[in-house]
This record gives C-alpha cells, structure tokens and sequence, in this order.
C-alpha cells in the first residue's frame, strides 16, 4: 500500500534512534545497541528481566540450533524437569545452597492456599535431577546418562543488564552421570570444546578456554571449566561453563549404582550451560557506532534486498527483478528478503537494516537493472560495491563466509593486541586501574598467581578477577605468584569483568 | 560388551512391566501406557507435577517443529514475555481474573526479602503481553502485530493427570493485534484451522472444530474455538483453542493504534495455545494393550532394526547387514536405529521398542542375510511379514504412509461409530450414564441445545458438557433446544470429557 503521507514521521522516528558512540559511554552505547536492534527491551514491571522481542529471539533460535545439533551428536537427550523445587532440596548440598540462597524466588503461596513445603523456582536444576537420577540409576548398564534441558531459570539479581544478567534467562542445562570420575572428566572437557567451537565458528567470537580458580567455581562443583571471551571495552565475559561435579550432588541425592563387579558406588556427574548472555556477548564482540554486527551464521536474515525506484513505472520492474534474484538466493540455502515497503525512503530502509545487523544489503535501481548488476553493501565494512547480477549467489555466498571469518579474526586480533603479561600485583592495578565497562581500556592480564581464595580476594580490591587458568598454556611456563612468590605452575588470566 | 549375565535381571524387569488391559481399567491402562512407554513420570516431590523423560520430549520436539513451521509460515514471528507477572495486572481484566485466581502460584519472596508487589507465575500471557503490545502498537503500520511464545505455565489444578492436566506445563500461546474485528475473526480461525491440520496430518487425530458455549469460553474471551477428539474411551478431549479477545484486553492494557483517518481505536486481538497434552490425546488415541503406538510422522525413531543371531561367528556378518540396511534408510530421510546391545533377547527387544510405540520393527538373522530378505513387523497391525531386501527403502517408506493413513482412518471410524443423536435429555443422561474415565463406553451426542449458562449447569448435573457447536453442521440444520424447546441453529456436541 502507497501512502507516502505516513514516511516522514517515520523520518523523524529514525534520527532520534541514536547510538551512543563506544567511545563516549560504552555501556550505553550496548542498551542502544540492543534497543535499535530490536534484539529486547527492559520489562520494567517485572524486575530485573526483559522481553526478548523477534529479532533477538530468532538470533537465540539461530543459536540453539546449533547447540542443539551438537549435543545430539555427542549422544545426549533432551528431557524436562519441574520449574519448582521443593526448598529443602537445595539445602542438601552444603556449597551449593549456599550459592544460591541469596538469589532465591520463592512461591509460599499457591492455589489460594500457603504452602507447607515452600518451592523455589529453579535457579539451576542440580537438586531436582539428582533427585530423578537417584530413582532411574540402578546399575552400570544405565550409565552414561546423558540429558540435557532447555529451560528458563530464576536468579534474584541485584543489577541487571539485558542478555547479560537478568533475573530471568533462558539457558540450557546439560546433566550427565558416569560411572568412574576419568569419564566425567572427560565429558565436562567435551563440553566445554563444544561451547568452545559454537562461540569461535558460530558466533566469531574467540575465547581462552580454561579452568575457574577455586573461589570462582560453581557452587557445589569439584572443577569448573569455562570459555571466556573480551569484549570490545576489553572486559572479560564469561560465556559458558561445564563442571565436574565429582560425587558431591550424587551424595547429597543417593545416586548410586551397582558396577560391573556387584558394589554399589556412587555416579560421577557434571552439568553444563550456556545462556541468552551469549546474545550479549555477540553484541559486544561485533557491534559498531552505527549499531548491531551480526555474523552470517547467526543472522536471521542475511541478505536483504532494497528496491529503488521514482517513478511508478520503474516500481514492477525493479520489485520484479528484486525478487527474482531473492528467490535464487533462498533456493541455494541462504536466508533473504525484499523490503518493498511503500512509504519508506532508501535511506531509512537501509538505516533499519543496518541498526539490525544485516550482514549483506543488496541494492538495485533502475540503472542496476538495465545494466544486470546489483550494488552490494558489507555490514561489516565501509561503502559499497557493484557486482555482476550473474552469479549473484555464489557472489554472496562467498561474502558471507568472508564475513564470518572477517568478524572472527578482527575480535582475535583484539584479544590479542588487548593482552598483556603482569609480574606484579602493582603492575595490574596500574593497568587496570581506570577500567570501568563505561570507559573502557580493559585488558586480559596474564601473571603467575596462585590458585587460592587469597588471590581471589586480593583481586577483588582493585575490581578484577581471575577469569581463568588456561587449559593450554600460552606463556611461559611456570613462575612465582606475584602475591605469595610461591611456585605456580602456569600463568592465569585476570581482568575485569561482566 | 557382551555381558549375558545381566540379562535375565533385565528378563525379570521386563515381565514385571505389565500394561493394565484398557477394557479393565482405561485410567491406569493410560498411566501404564506412559510409564512403560518412557514418555514421563510424575515428579511426585512437586504437587501434580511430571518430569517428560527423553522418549516423550523427542515426541514433543517433534510436534513443536510441525506447530513451528505452520506458525512461520502463517507470519507469525516467535518471542519471549517474562515468567513472572505482577500480580495487579491480572486484575485488570475481571473475568481474566477470575477464571485464573484460584489457580495461581504466588512468589512473595525472592532475593531474601518479601516482596511489595508480589508476583504470579504466568498461568497464560495475555495481561502482561498487553502491557508490552500497548508501548509497541502507535499506528496502523504496526498491525497485525503476530506474535508467538513456546513457554512453560503454571496453573494449580487439584486433580492431575500425566500430560492432560499437570500444574506445569509446556505449551505455545500465540498473541496478536489487529485493526478490526474481521480480521481478528479471521485469524483466530485460521489458527483453529492450523491445529485441527497438525491434529488429523500429524497426530493421525481426527477432532471436531467448534465454537465454545459462552459459559465455557476462556476467561477474557469474546470467542473460543476449539478442536475436540474422541479418546478411546468415548470422552472428550479438548485438544486446542483459538480465542478472540475483541477489544476486553485491548481496554483493560490500552492497546491503541491511530487508524488510517488519524483517530485512536483499541486493537482487536486474539490468542491461541496447545499444549503437552496433545501427547496424553496422542495415547489415547492410537495406543493399544500392548503400550505406545505413535505415528510415524511423530515417532523419535520410525524403524528398528534388530539383529538375531545365536553364535558369535553370525554375530558379525547380521549386525555388518542391519547396520548398512539402517544406514540406507537414513539416508533417503527416515530415523532408524539398529538395536545390537548385548545381553538382552530379541523378545527382550521387540517387547521394549514396541511399548515405546516404534511404528515399524525389522529384524534380520542369518537365514534373512542369506535369503537376501528380512523380517517386518508393523507396531499397529498383528503378525510379521517377510520382505525383500532390495526395495527396502520404498517398501518401509510405503509402510510408514499407510500406518499414518490407517491410525487416522482408524481413528475416525471410532468417533464416527461413538457419534449419536439424542433428542432429550433424559437421553442424553441414559447414553452417558454409566460412563467414567475408567470404565469407558462415552460417546459424542449430537442434540439441539440452547447456548446459555442454564443448559451448561444442567449438563455439569450430569458430569457432560457442550463440548463444541460445530463449524460445520453436518447433522439436520436448526432444532428445538431439548432444554427449554426454543428454536436453536444447528445441534452441538455434547459429552463427559477430560
């Protein structure tokens, strides 16, 4: 429908849609981000969460596809466990009730009556699957149990940011027994490389794989894993975590079997997640002043056509041939669309799509049909370019690729130039000193430091934390602690944080 | 591994696995069906609660694609509202508030504090997306608004059933916007008419498509539309509904748009939902004493293969056969899966995948191996069948049609015979009088009824209910109410129900 009338509010609309550049305020410069996207908006009336609108939920079902093809592929099911869990269960596991207790929300009152056992909502569902474990666990046959749950969970946190923590997330949670703690090792590593190749292939975002130090670990774990990627203001974020959660929860919940000999031993477990955070971490690794980057493999759409035209009568050819070269697009397997809006300038549409993230805006007029080429534009870079409109798809395709590579490589080069080493506790708070995630100039410090609660809390001074001790060590080897001087064997990462 | 010694521990387990004959007692035949069938357990530590094991969420997974794709493909875009809605919103709305008071869990603690304004777990979506849908919708331009949300809900309910009435459970609701009251009309039907599509083409269920009686429409509707199924007990399932909302949320959230002449108008919304019930009608439907039988478009896993050998020098040679033969059909696009665990017999096997529902079984020994033939087994017909091998793809591919086919046909022929006239309401009362959950021999009766509270309140006397007024009259056209005598327009479907 014409209606020409309408496309100045629109004008106006668009220019008060600002984004706060990086450089003047970078945490703004995210919630702009996220707004003008159209990934979500606060919900303010209900504290501390958000609403993830279409676009942001297409990203995160972009996403879970391919977490979830990979967790197939390593043998795990899926499964659903209750949103509610009664109170005591989470009081069986000493570390990791008290983990979680400040965080609690709790129903008391249900069905118009006060509840005799209170329940909590699910903050991770540890407790109540070690209670389902213990009952379908007899014998070595039953193991591995491989599950895993796609879920939201609740954390009653105090500051809330979108994607990266809200009071409610969406998230998966992987929970597997084995029968020895070799297996369980073994699986929780497994993990942690999946999570680590979806953020690197899927996302481009490069991350240190590693271990968390002793403070840092999850409640009620024996070892946690992690990936931890730099955002473009140089803070550390942590982007997925797999646990070794030794025999503890299986003590707390009598998950037992009987092994090949006869004995009854106790199940070796883990659990894993990776969360809507991801979505975040995505905009703060890609993003530019001009608003969301979003990599090919994740975009809802990556290519989208923009027809342009004066006059009426160039309007059916150049939407006729829009389409066309759409059409073949999606034939061949890539995701495109045609935005014949009537009402909207060029101008907008390709303000609106940029806002968005679109890896790839294809432009064509009157000129472009005449002379059976097209004008492409490259989210990721500046200006645009003429192309032929033959071989229009492989043109494409090879662009896409080029980007999700391009994106990857540029957020590594990052991490890299945005790492430095440490040999003294004084050194770090001199490099991280001004840091904040509104200014920016974060860094990943790497210092031999020892793996103790002392550290942890020293580093909590100046802000900073231990993010990880990298699986694979990069440095040089073992040192001193630069707090104890004690012999450590490897060097750790250290930075502030989200 | 080859471990024949725990076998006969697993033989034992196995008879022990008994499924109550359905003309003894239907309600526990429906327990031992998902039990046995590994679909869920009841998670009796959460008051009417399950927990859907691996087996039943892969049924779920695949009935949310089918819902998915028809949703997309009707341009709808997925999102997602918070789980927690404040408890004032649900007042806004007084028949809304209503209906889902008595039913609420109510968090009034969270964070280690009492809460002010306490929170209700959403037992649907409409308030709080109103909320959302009256910042987003300004103009005309924003309409329809076509949304959808996969979710988890939570509704105390005192009776509770596995799958058809559980205090959580997981579901879609679909929420949208409109600019009239025809278009609302019309999309609320259209998604009516996406269920009963998905129930007849994918769950092999016939249902009736009709209109809710006043008295039983959702609490805040205008209009329900609803598709009804027959289990094989002769009762009623409701398996779907579609509402028009009018303009009740619109005024109660304000949810205004400025029209084409530039004046404000509240929008006209619908929204629609199933639910994890449809697995419950899913049993219930097709399921016979021996346990589970699903439909092949719905089945985890179409085909079985099982290998039978005695010796260990035919061990090879039969499992180097299955697993090439199942390798093929995967690759022309069925799910099949060879079973070579050790330890358990062939009886031991075909008993377990057939309670699982497995539409199709084949099993290869030597002599097939040799006769370049193989062993059929169809999970809803009696017997085996000898098959060649070369073919076998076209052949199981056909097979898998016509068990869809039949188990619908099946199906239909029972609601049909169930089907009767009664033209007074002592009739109605023989007819159903004897019917429970348990004992079965329920039926559909047809009759001429006025639509009123009056008629609904009479029928409760009687544990039956107007179950729908039919979208299509395929009875005598208009009739005297048995009631009251007054002329009504077609006759209705009445009778005892889940």
């Amino acid at each position: 429908m014409t209606n020409p009338a309408q496309a100045p509010s629109e004008k106006k609309k668009a220019t008060s849609d600002k984004i706060t550049p990086r450089a003047q305020d970078f945490a703004r410069w995210y919630q702009d981000v996220v707004l003008q996207g159209d990934l979500a908006e606060p919900a303010e009336v209900v504290k501390g969460c958000m609403v993830i609108k279409p676009h942001g939920y297409a990203v995160w079902e972009s996403l879970q596809a391919e977490l979830d093809r990979r967790f197939k592929a390593t043998g795990h099911k899926n499964a659903y466990f209750p949103l509610l869990i009664p109170e005591s269960f989470l009081q069986r596991e000493a570390e990791h009730v008290e983990g979680f207790s400040p965080e609690l929300a709790v129903v008391t009152i249900a069905g118009g009556k006060e509840l005799e056992e209170r329940y909590v909502i699910r903050p991770t569902s540890e407790t109540i699957i070690g209670h389902f474990f213990a009952k379908w666990i007899k014998s070595w046959r039953d193991l591995p149990l491989l599950l895993n749950q796609w879920a939201n969970v609740v954390r009653w946190e105090l500051r809330t940011r979108m994607f990266l923590r809200t009071t409610e997330f969406l998230w998966q949670e992987g929970h597997t027994a084995h029968a020895s703690e070799q297996e369980a090792r073994e699986e929780a590593l497994r993990m942690l490389h999946v999570y680590g190749d979806v953020a690197e292939e899927v996302l481009a975002m490069p991350v240190i794989r590693g271990v968390k130090t002793q403070a840092e670990k999850f409640a009620g774990a024996v070892k946690s894993y992690c990936i931890e990627a730099m955002m473009q203001n140089g803070l550390a974020l942590q982007a997925g975590t797999s646990h070794e959660l030794g025999q503890n929860f299986a003590k707390a919940f009598e998950i037992r079997f009987q092994n090949q000999a006869g004995a009854l031993e106790h199940v070796w477990q883990t659990s894993w997640g990776v969360t809507t955070r991801l979505i975040g971490a995505l905009v703060m690794s890609h993003s530019d002043d001009r608003g969301l980057v979003l990599p090919p493999r994740l975009a809802p759409t990556q290519v989208v056509f923009i027809p342009i035209y004066r006059k009426d009568e160039e309007r059916s050819m150049v939407i006729e041939r829009t389409n066309l070269l759409a059409e073949e697009l999606k034939k061949s397997g890539m995701t495109a669309e045609v935005d014949a809006r009537d009402g909207y300038t060029p101008g907008h549409k390709f303000f609106h799509w940029e806002q968005r993230g679109t890896p790839v805006l294809v432009e064509i007029g009157p000129r472009e049909v005449q002379s059976d080429s097209v004008v492409i534009r490259r989210r990721d870079a500046e200006g645009k370019q003429p192309s032929q409109a033959s071989g229009l798809n492989a043109t494409i395709r090879g662009m896409l690729d080029t980007i999700q590579r391009d994106l990857l490589q540029k957020a590594r080069k990052r991490m890299e130039e945005n790492t430095v080493r440490a040999d003294s506790f004084k050194e770090i708070e001199e490099i991280l000193g001004g840091v904040t995630a509104e200014k920016g100039g974060g860094k990943f410090i790497a210092a031999h430091l020892k793996d103790d609660p002392q550290s942890d809390a020293k580093l909590k001074e100046i802000k900073a934390s231990v993010r990880c001790i990298p699986l694979v060590d990069s440095y040089d080897g073992p040192g001193k602690c630069i707090l104890t001087g004690e012999p450590v064997a490897q060097r750790v990462i250290i930075a502030k944080a989200y």
